[in-house]
């Protein structure tokens, strides 16, 4: 089978979408960036056994692989528009396409990202997602706006993915785990959340915005580092699943909550007068300096390189 | 080396454009589309040994990957206004990344294709581009257009690219080939021409275009099938350039201007009123049937599969 009817026969039924005026099927695709919008583009590679272990479901590496895209989109205030996928596969196996295009059809539904071209190549199995959104025109969130005086914040629960992850490599084979909180901890690895409306929301609340895909303090220092000063970090504050803390206990669930990855959570920070949206959590405070300083840095020496 | 400083020391210098409002560093990129133009976005992926062979320079490597991608925005007549990189690497090696950049600067500076944003990760040598360009709102050309009457006609020469693969792979050490002759059949596989200004002259003009990257006949078929209509082509019209006639003779550069890929040039149907633009020839006229149907066909059954 060739590369041209995989792509027609998988993937060219999620091209429809409000701005997509042509999909899938000619030289390139095209779409309306609305009058007084700008166009948002970021890309994003996911390769077996470096972003996901090799056997994980091919329903969970295509929504995982659309999701931590359509994050980047959240992190700049974006509204979704449309996505090219390049992937690279070993051998033709229908069964894995079968699976692969249902989570690509499920994360398409979910983040309202039309999949509008693409590319399908033999190689290792390697995921390209380019997702492409749309800001108000000039307000887009940038990581560099964050001033003294503001609030750092963030949504939803931190540290689950890491764990998730962990458990996927065989890691926590001795934990006795409650079925329904390993199934959350899984799905908080495998299907992440990608907050897109929290990030439209943002729009003109927000002083500075980034995802959370390498860990709380390295882009808490991302942050810091484009807005030139000091975000102080209360390890107290942390928002943790109720399935993680009773998973792992709250001393381990803080470390994988500050240095653990992927959480595709958006860190940003508010002026004390706008309002903290539902779902989201005060974590500390912008000061003037520069850097991240978290309470638990003077007892863990794991943590210094983040300063 | 991380992959953050190797994108920031060789990639973020291609970033400026007229149309680029922020580039590479935030969590993703933005473009203005000017009012009343559309989007019009292609994904290309290049893999060593598939695409070019494991030993082409890196700066033709890159080169060659914006070339490809670019064709398809002058396919559809698109002015390009940025694109994005993903590459994956099995190393750090300093001096290959400095040749790619080479060829990737001279191929964003020819093409005029701001790098905006990717992605670096470890892996067998891949390359995916993602290019963005913009098309009065409307007006971009399709393959779909073709109408009974039509010129069909093409740019540029054919069947050098193929040849110059050839070479690459050293199945022509027999010939004795002019040293400028190989210089230039040579370039026509790793440096594409990719036709951007042509492409945007044949808006309003053209009827229907396509870039050939699969080779002439393969192509022909794919416009054929789009517009509902016969592609009829004179084999003895085809533009052949002088150094791969006198290399290879006329009989086998004909068999590789119908049946060789990746010319990169644009093949085009254009109502007979409408003038040639400069650097085309007429190769064969549009009818009322289907498929594609070429003098050389009855001869040789190679080609049937492209009835």
């Amino acid at each position: 089978m060739s590369e041209f009817s995989i792509i027609t026969q998988y993937f060219s039924s999620l091209g429809a979408g409000g701005n997509v005026l042509l999909s899938v099927g000619d030289d390139g695709a095209a779409l309306r960036v609305d009058n007084g919008y700008e166009l948002i583009v970021s890309t994003d590679t996911s390769i077996a056994g470096v972003h996901f272990p090799d056997d994980l479901f091919p329903e969970d590496i295509a929504y995982k692989a659309v999701g931590a895209a359509a994050s980047d989109l959240a992190a700049m205030g974006a509204s979704p528009i449309g996505m090219t996928l390049a992937i690279s596969l070993p051998q033709y196996d229908e069964l894995w396409l079968h699976g692969f295009s249902q989570g690509l059809a499920a994360a398409s539904g979910a983040f309202d990202l039309p999949l509008i071209g693409g590319d399908t190549t033999r190689g290792l199995l390697c995921i390209t997602v380019t997702v492409m959104g749309q800001c108000p025109a000039g307000q887009k969130l940038l990581r560099s706006g964050a001033r003294a005086g503001d609030l750092v914040c963030v949504s939803g629960s931190l540290g689950d993915s890491a764990f998730g992850l962990s458990m996927l490599q065989g890691k926590e084979r001795g934990l006795d785990i409650d079925f329904e909180d390993q199934e959350f901890l899984l799905s908080r690895f495998s299907r992440p959340t990608s907050r897109i409306s929290l990030g439209t929301r943002l729009i003109g609340q927000a002083s500075s915005c980034i995802d959370i895909s390498d860990g709380l303090l390295a882009d808490a220092a991302h942050v810091a580092d484009a807005s030139g000063c000091k975000l102080v970090i209360d390890s107290t504050k942390l928002p943790l699943s109720d399935a993680l803390v009773s998973s792992i206990g709250r001393e381990r669930a803080i470390e994988l909550a500050l240095g653990g990855g992927e959480d595709f959570e958006l860190l940003f920070t508010l002026s004390a007068s706008n309002p903290l949206p539902d779902g989201c959590t005060i974590i500390g405070v912008v000061e003037a300096g520069e850097g991240v300083v978290c309470d638990l840095m003077t007892k863990r020496d794991g943590y210094d390189h983040f300063h």
